[in-house]
């Protein structure tokens, strides 16, 4: 092959997806499984293991070839270890990169669809060839990945960069992880969502209801409200915006970044919540670091966990020609 | 020489403190002079650039040794551009590195006094070998410093770090900064200063009052009467410190680190601002982070600048031994 190729897994809790990826982006043989997560462990990464044999076979990858994993988390990526995930039951400090090696007899890669996602950016998506970047994925959760001087920034065990969990107000709503006002409880999906429920019970949620009808009310029900006019859909989204803002603010005035990019589904609100938030953001950072420094949304679309994935497995093993990463 | 030395400089709105310090933290001909600021940058850069040459010059200092700055900031420590400090009046964009170079005729480095802190820390403090640190300096205002995997976090122009300046109150109190709900806002000496000028204006204020007697209020005072069980001054220093905890959980969970140490004058509250910040880190933290982590307090006392601008002249001129610090 002309171009170096690693393989690439995305495991979510609803489907294993594997391709081939070249360090240009080529995305070769990419494939698809359920995730079968009621099997447990065991059965999910052997799953894993026949499919990466089935299209490195297919694809004709040298067996030096390694392979990369974006997965839900908290994991420990030094160690290969899962600790455990709210998509995957029964997962609890599962040894993953050793079971998956075993099968696989290649080298593996492992971390949080967050920090891959990081990487993804700078080696194929809005963030090439940037040193200093902050990348948030706004999905049913918040995760992201920080890269400072060309570092992923994980911390002693790996476990940093839960960019979603960070306190913006003391005294803000319980978030899913035991704390308190954290921006995940203003701006995730699962906030929007509960917020949104809370409002559909009072005399204020009767547009999300009569858009809801039947189905159980999510972010793109409120956001439709709100493109009708709806007030207090509105101000659901202002808030979450707003806390975005916030957070996007002391991100800057912590990492002095040249970029800002933002993923995950909450992110096709476009303006209904990045609107608000870039309002807010000024006033919570310095000038002379949010001067020359952009906002913009990831362009990987549904190919984000694989392009994460295989960034992850170049940065670890590999040597991208001109690569700015470092780990 | 036995070990390799360096020549720091600690620039004060005060005082320009300067001594020649050896990589092991011996400190030698240690001496001061009043900063002079109502004269300007160039008068007192010629200042430490006169006190260098002296100290160098007694100590039989060699020409080839390095220089360290800590100077308030905000600074960029690339070009050696100080943009402008609220403590040295006039200084707008001064070219201090190459002013001070051309008077020394020595390399010099340049970084803000909370970042050469967190240097200091790992070479001469209590953070010595650990990879990631969290420094926080509670002074008049709050400043620190972020180590991550080896490596000092200040982004593309060398400004981040700015760890007082993190919201963690939306709807908080305004800050110098020009920002609403950050950190300093509750926390820092101007802070708490600010709030305690208040309560001596209402009923709640008598004992703040009587302690005060005929000087200003400051964040002594504060501690007095809450030491004697004033509860207006208890409820400040809770309030102040719930900030601190949450801010605290919130870099435990961005940077996963080993160890958080606390310095500047507002620590030596300890426990009346310690205890609540404690009580409230582990309800805004994830347990695998905080497991395994100390807070612990700064020990370098009144050599916090000098140490600090040694560590970032060793760090950027020269190699220690074993030092787990690049640039």
């Amino acid at each position: 092959m002309d171009e170096q190729h690693v393989l690439a897994v995305d495991l979510g809790g609803t489907n294993i997806r594997v391709a081939v990826i070249g360090e240009s982006g080529a995305v070769e043989n990419r494939t698809q499984l359920p995730t079968g997560a009621e099997d447990g462990p065991d059965a999910v990464i052997g799953r894993i293991g026949n499919l990466i044999n089935q299209v490195a076979a297919d694809a004709g990858v040298a067996a030096d070839v390694p392979v990369g994993v974006a997965s839900p988390g908290p994991l420990n990526p030094r160690s290969g270890v899962v600790h455990y995930t709210p998509n995957l039951p029964g997962w609890r400090d599962v040894p993953f990169v050793e079971k998956l090696s075993a099968i696989v007899h290649r080298d593996v890669a492992l971390a949080n669809d967050g920090n891959c996602g990081a990487l993804g950016e700078v080696q194929f998506g809005r963030a090439r060839n940037i040193k200093n970047l902050v990348y948030l994925a706004l999905g049913t959760g918040i995760g992201g990945g920080i890269i400072s001087e060309g570092v992923l920034i994980d911390g002693k065990n790996g476990l940093g960069a839960e960019v979603g969990h960070t306190v913006v107000a003391l005294d803000g709503p319980r978030c899913t992880c035991g704390s308190i006002g954290c921006l995940e409880a203003f701006a995730s999906g699962w906030a929007i969502q509960a917020e949104a429920e809370h409002i559909a019970t009072t005399a204020d949620g009767d547009m999300l209801r009569e858009i809801a009808g039947d189905r159980p009310i999510h972010a793109g029900i409120v956001a439709e409200a709100a493109r009708r006019g709806d007030l207090a859909a509105k101000a659901l989204l202002d808030r979450a915006g707003r806390a975005l803002g916030a957070a996007m603010g002391s991100f800057i005035n912590m990492f002095d970044p040249e970029m800002i990019v933002i993923g995950g589904g909450v992110a096709a609100l476009g303006d209904l919540i990045m609107g608000p938030a870039k309002l807010a953001m000024p006033s919570h950072s310095f000038i002379d670091m949010r001067a020359g420094m952009t906002i913009e949304y990831s362009a990987l679309g549904a190919h984000t966990g694989l392009y994460g994935a295989a960034a992850l497995a170049f940065v670890q093993f590999g040597k991208v020609e001109g690569s700015i990463i470092s780990r």
